[in-house]
């Protein structure tokens, strides 16, 4: 039976090849993309998200919109990694579907309490505030979300400040409600992410694939190689979003162990820092994970693979 | 024309009286009571306050359950005020009416974007979860709200802290998201409301009314001299809540002050202080005020003039 | 029998005069001037304590320089109050006495150590890192020292952010040590100086007495007059640092009240505030005062009979 | 020609061994040493130190007290790791030489002035209070220090806290002052001295030297290894202190990378972490460098030949 999830986006680059993902692999079942700020401003992530829809070909699923700034910290973005558009490089297409015309909580709020418990997994790629909000107007979410598997943190690597990540320090307090409440959380970080490198390889297996989908990655990935480079210094670019999506296809390609993780709210030097602790073994209330590990090849596997099922999209 | 208002409360004895004050007067129109966790938890606030939708004969106006916890911090309440109930003294009779079942904070977002700009006022008399919560999900209600008229904070008063007051503090982040907002605020603080003490007088003066509703006012205010008697050596009790209703009635009754005024998220000793910069004249870009001077005879004649409006109720 | 004091300062305007009450005053004994960094640089203020010490005829005290930057926290100083030199306005003449090869905090610690308990008073009239660090390099002070009567912060008013003073703000981690040592401190802030103003007619009456320091009294207070107008809208200049030799020579000139008095040390809006828990009677352990109100006319009386006492000095 | 080291210390099983390490390595001159609360009481830590140098035949060294609390915190011991006493296991032997009379932070600035710019190291192995406190009353002293090599902190490991260190936790500020210098600062933390395990056979060997001392190292580490075991879950333990003695002796056995560190003083979670910024190559002002790799084998050695040319010592 394939996992149903919520997408929380903010394409992005990456958040994009999670989309993909997510739609082209036979495990997902995707009920819904929302979006929230981040990468860039709400309405430019929300046109990126649904023309990723009309290139990967994603008619039935609704795609809705959520906040459109932190809960409490001004707004930040990213146009030195993800361009003026949030989604620079490739051109894009005009939408071809509507987005729904519910908030994306509620959205969100109506997936998870008209499913089952158990049944429902949250997957944000984007800075916590949607999440954060769904929880807090409607806490009987918490019991019923199988896990939140989201990409943001880091226990040893950052990359808005010395210690934090930019999902996590864009929205600390977002983050700090979503990591303390009860529902298992899992950390996919940048120690995981920075081994989802887009080697030369790997970008030549997926132009190798032909169609449109895989031309669009190609070209994100070109984008994505020379700001990465430019802006921190990688050689290959680190494509941070579909490990997310990868662990939920497959937990044996994203290693994890368990330990303790909260926010710090208060650091000079530190806020947004996803703080674990890793002196004493977990305890036993603990639900919080940290992903150590990534198998590159069946990860790369993973997305050519989707990108083969998506096949060729006349646009 | 009546000014329309939102009540957002968490009764709490002075949120019963808010209530009183706002129904009975004839300048008022209230669109809405909504309440949030506070004095007590979400379950018993809810009740007490269609408890005094009972009392005060109150039956065409929605009432709707908002936030059951802060945004960021735990659950604190004030049983050594409010009594285990949230309004312990009078015996509460059973709700005469249903709750809407919409969210508070939907109920808020529709009545201010079904509203022309400038029409509604919102008076928040608990913590500002609600607000912030609705402010974050739909931010076009901050140019929509004539003003947020609240009770809270001070600048030179605390009861929570030494510096802190007990609304405030207890959700500082939504606090922090209300006060930096461009809307209008205007902070009715425990400098002020510290004057609007429930003397013998006027309470003799409640009394002499004998209808059921002043009976009500008169046992709560009983309960709530004896607690703050106890907690912090008040004689007589200050009654907050409805200060924030009397200047909505009469903005001459509660004297302001134009002041920037920011909300402290991260001092050991002053967290959720509300912070007024009295250095120099505010400028001109500055939408806060504090109230500095309560008019104690006019606000009492308001209370008592609305018991007096409205009557006798049959329970 | 006099008072023994310790004035440690930063001249500095008010400290200059400071010094010349403590000097003039026959109740006080003054055994020592040590300088710290704060209004200027170390070596400006140690300049302007040995010009004083010439101007005001002082000649067998010693003066010690100490501290030339705060614990923790980078430099700040205030020229736009006290001008490049930190005593602008006058003509300062050649200082006459060498300094004490001793380091101020040395010199504290020799003077404190050597007399009985309970003979020393001292007063810091600049930032507290002298006393602090003196009382870490040698904790037995704190028994042996009689009080601490300090000018510096204030509960409910700021000059150097919206809620902290200077003397406080520019060293917060000292004034948290010199806070929450067992001896006695009196807080004199600027609640209390913000009452001291050099009004024409005290100008007047310090310019009738016609000798040379007073003269440069005047002319410190017409430059300081002129500096408290432009940067802080005062109409005439509060003249601080005397205010806690006044206390010293007569408690009955500045009433004070015992409360809890903590420093903050990590707010973002209320770094160095010294919050006063004004909300029960202070416990019986509490061993902070702040001062609440002065006697203007008494106040300004010492001045003017400590300068007659000084009487005319050949420069 | 040997390097001068002042050893700055709260013995501490592994502050002795560093003890033993500096005398009897002919690289380096060990010019005093210092004492600092920390892992117990001065008093407690100076007794210590006095019987180390008893049972090392050390008598031509200046041993001098410190100070007795951290700047600002409260005082924290760490009873758990080395008992009451703070070197519980071994039975210890009256000291045989008095302390220098003067106060530690005077005999560090004494000693810094009267050599030549770049001739001392200074090597504090517990909390950096005196450090810190001889930079603030003797500024020059930053200049002419060789460099600091000092045992706290850590990149990505924590004791004290998820990620801090003791002797960085127990007194951040003088942390921060004294990573904020401008002296070279070399930081061998948790990341190196984590490799530094007394494994059973370096037990082995350093019993088999059969001397005095060496039985005195062996008692030290038998004990050390049971609170290790029992504390933190070490099957072997980490011997802090002398790792940064060696890195004097020989750069090589202690592998460093230059990096921006900086000490938190505000976080909830982070206070006293050691933020090092690994994000891109250090800046050319940068002036720390943290410590991460350790030739166990070397290191040890180091240890041995120390104990075998301090010989007997006839107590």
């Amino acid at each position: 039976m394939p996992r149903k999830i919520i997408l929380d986006c903010d394409p992005g680059h990456d958040d994009a090849i999670a989309i993909l993902l997510a739609h082209g692999n036979p495990e997902i079942e995707l009920l819904a993309v929302t979006t929230v700020v981040g990468n860039q401003t709400l309405p430019k992530v929300t046109r990126n998200a649904l023309a990723v829809a009309r290139i990967a070909g994603i008619t039935d699923v609704p795609f809705a919109a959520g906040a459109d700034r932190p809960l409490v910290r001004p707004l930040e973005n990213a146009p030195d990694i993800h361009g003026e558009s949030g989604m620079d490089g490739p051109v894009l297409p005009e939408p071809a579907i509507a987005l729904d015309d519910r908030h994306a909580i509620d959205l969100i709020i109506d997936l998870v309490m008209s499913h089952e418990p158990g049944e429902i997994t949250l997957v944000p790629t984007g800075g916590l505030t949607n999440i954060a909000l769904a929880a807090r107007k409607e806490p009987r979410i918490v019991e019923r979300v199988k896990e939140v598997v989201l990409m943001g943190g880091g226990y040893h690597v950052g990359n808005w400040s010395a210690v934090a990540e930019f999902n996590i320090k864009i929205d600390p307090e977002a983050a700090h409600i979503v990591f303390n409440e009860s529902w298992p959380v899992v950390m996919v970080g940048l120690d995981l992410t920075h081994q989802a490198l887009a080697t030369p390889e790997v970008v030549e297996r997926i132009a190798a694939i032909g169609t449109g989908p895989a031309r669009f990655v190609e070209e994100l990935l070109e984008f994505f190689g020379t700001t990465y480079k430019d802006a921190q210094g990688f050689d290959s670019p680190p494509v941070h979003d579909p490990c997310a999506v990868a662990y939920v296809i497959d937990p044996t390609i994203v290693r994890t162990v368990k330990v303790p993780i909260d926010i710090e709210l208060t650091g000079t030097l530190t806020l947004g820092m996803t703080v674990a602790d890793f002196r004493s073994p977990a305890p036993d209330d603990c639900s919080t994970w940290a992903a150590t590990e990534l198998d590159h090849a069946r990860f790369w596997g993973l997305v050519t693979d989707a990108l083969e099922n998506i096949g060729e999209i006349e646009l």
